[in-house]
């Protein structure tokens, strides 16, 4: 009987449903919703859920901050007039992380029909509202089993490794996004195609904080993605999946954050766009020089009935953008054999 | 265990919920999430759940448009941070009408506590997507005893009676709200704050369909009453209540709503503002004569420590005004009878 | 009594009033409402009230396109929680252009305060629904006197020729508005500062057609703008006057608009920077090499009480930068003389 009361009162506390009708400012003119606007709800579920968590049984008061998105792939394109359904979970934490596991579901109200549209994992920290560079103690959650609680400790250190090797990996590559000097008129080359877009931080990009909460971001990387993929193709083109991104800078209100966008490398049927975002601390002396955010994301591009497209073939100009074409490839082939072993594993 | 089941499934068809963090946009410059905020995110939980349940076993596809809003009361405003959880149900269907009981709470995820904010009633009609000027016969619902089918017909002819009545007074009305002629420059008079502001509707106001959303059209009748309150009292107002508002006229995409506010009544700490939308159908020459929607808004004044302060006396100086306050004092005299008989009723 | 009766139908038909609470997202951290916001909105009013216009003794349905902004001033700043008031009237018509002149009040409905903020003179024309690439014909407006609409012929001619002639210098200056080359590190340079963004087309730009409204476009501008003026003298900015913009492209829903500013001169006490549109068709490939839209923005730098402060000095370092700083300087001190003229006169 307790254990009942224990499970009703970890399904008010630690699950959120988040819910709302797709509205034509959420979509491309194809009528597909953009990637970028699901993860923003995902993200205002997971940062709802975990700052209401870390203040559960804290006597410090707390803001949940994004650190981490495990890859997270787009089975199927929402459309306007359809419910998105994000309802979100915490499944691990650390001392100091929450793990936080996401549902979106899409509705068609008219049809009746639903179907699983994303999975995400998320990776918050807690900071001290009074001094928001302190990080605070994440009080821990009731596991189910022994199992449960193993499982998540594996994920915990498997996403702790991949932080630290891609913080290192920003600090020693340095140099701006986007080599302005390649900006090209030839078709189908990486210059071709590369975008950026600046973004002045509001206020409503910061409701519970004075900094942009994670969704924010990922938006706008969606988005810049989105151009440099349409730009490449000239089609009607969806987000199929993100890599893991990780959040190393708090980005503060008023500050103008530069988000800009390379392909990197395509295949028959899909491109993969890094994006990078930059701060500019418009008030103050910039801090450090590694980018704040960086982030593979991969495109497809379908024609009218939805179906895959062929890609055109980027052209390669130079050494460094052959170096990434084949670490691209790599991510690509790598991704791909995962699947299959996945696959055969549930047959 | 049938009936576990039926109740399991109404459970998942015949509710929903809309949560989100309240944003800087939200609110006032006190930081009081505004009224029509939340009877926008009231409605849209409406239009989804009433939509979905037209559609759940009818063949003809059709979509829910709003035809009514009970009495709603605000018992306590909301903050910018907190998250406003919105849950509707659907409590009663006639022939063409499905009744929505809508229930919000605001929850402080950083201090823990939840609070009731609002209860609010919603009448919808479906019309056929094929034909818009066709109303869609409304499946009907599962009701768990006969009295609760019985409470929920006598609901629905109350509002069905009050519908005709209000169609019929504005039909006699069809004045220009705001009197351009008595613009007056002397404080606490009607002519000094009334206020009218004019909306171009846009793709994103009709998601679900080519029509403006009732809630849309509630936002900016609670901006523009906000607006004439402010004027009045010059002091942080807060939406206390609105009264049963009935949605008279379908209004399209590309249309310009003119939406004008004057104040009827003040009380010792409350104001009544009466509220029309006129429709200009900016590519057509004007169709009918009377207001698409009319609404009263109630408004309190509140302190720095959210405490209510004394309301100016409004300054009457035509006969009309006299007889509009006459009645505003008659509403609020029966809304307070009403309330106190509950209060004792609860004893 | 004709005449009478002539002037209220005029009243009626031929003015509108476009009035909201500044909220958050339209204001700098400051507080200090951005100019773009405001231009957003003066726009939304031409559009409407022409549009109208246009189709009042049309049979054929046409739309309201703009053409036109002459040279504005920004008066005063205006603060969130203010309410902005946009009043548009028609002023001439030509066959196929409509003047609409502006004026924006800002109240502080607290206060109870109201003052001028903006005048502003908008040329629009009227494109049919059925064939967006045909010019509809424009029903006259009623003049007061011969010589109202003598001086709206003058004003007619005289934009006429300077649109003639922007459109002529545009397509001369075919060069990638910024040298991406001269990306700068050192302060205070044009390299420095310069600034480009870039925006995906979508549903809720283009309200009442399938392009860009103008007020879109112009927002995007200030943003770039205010962006360029921030990084170069890192405090807080605000818009003070934009010159005559001429549009000289329709930009369609679903584009991507590159826009870029860089600066150009810098008097003691303001900023001038100079922004370009250009159009990427995504889905087709390019047709003209024009930019869209080109415009001078001038902003100042405000201390903590709305003093303006000394402005950092332009560095040069380039040939073009030098006769770019010259030809503003130029523009400079036309203004500041036509101003004291001005001055002279009403005295």
């Amino acid at each position: 009987m307790e254990a009942v009361a224990k499970l009703y009162s970890r399904s008010i506390d630690c699950s959120i449903q988040v819910s709302r009708v797709m509205r034509p400012d959420d979509a491309n003119i194809a009528g597909n919703v953009h990637g970028g606007t699901i993860l923003k709800m995902i993200e205002e579920a997971g940062v709802i859920i975990s700052t209401r968590h870390c203040n559960s049984r804290n006597e410090e008061r707390c803001v949940a901050v994004l650190a981490r998105v495990e890859r997270t792939d787009f089975l199927s394109p929402m459309s306007i007039g359809e419910v998105a359904h994000v309802s979100a979970e915490i499944t691990y934490t650390s001392k100091h992380s929450v793990e936080v596991q996401v549902n979106v579901m899409a509705e068609n109200i008219i049809k009746g029909a639903k179907r699983l549209t994303n999975r995400a994992t998320l990776w918050y920290v807690a900071l001290s509202l009074e001094n928001v560079d302190k990080v605070v103690d994440i009080p821990s959650i009731q596991y189910i089993s022994p199992e449960q609680q193993e499982e998540g400790r594996k994920r915990y250190e498997a996403q702790k490794l991949d932080r630290i090797e891609t913080k290192q990996r920003n600090e020693d590559n340095i140099l701006p996004a986007i080599n302005v000097d390649r900006q090209s008129k030839e078709p189908f080359t990486v210059g071709y195609s590369q975008s950026s877009l600046i973004h002045l931080v509001g206020p409503s990009d910061c409701a519970l904080h004075k900094f942009v909460q994670g969704g924010v971001t990922m938006k706008l990387m969606d988005e810049v993605a989105g151009i440099v993929a349409a730009r490449h193709c000239k089609t009607n083109i969806v987000t199929a999946s993100v890599d893991a991104i990780n959040f190393h800078q708090k980005i503060e209100k008023g500050s103008v954050i530069t988000v800009s966008g390379r392909m990197t490398f395509t295949s028959n049927k899909s491109m993969e766009i890094e994006v990078f975002v930059d701060v500019d601390h418009v008030l103050e002396s910039p801090k450090g020089k590694a980018h704040a955010v960086t982030a593979f994301f991969t495109y497809v591009s379908l024609d009218k009935d939805g179906k895959a497209l062929p890609i055109p073939m980027l052209k390669i100009e130079m050494e460094d953008e052959k170096r990434r074409f084949d670490e691209g490839r790599n991510r690509y082939l790598h991704t791909k054999a995962k699947r299959m072993a996945q696959a055969q594993k549930c047959q």
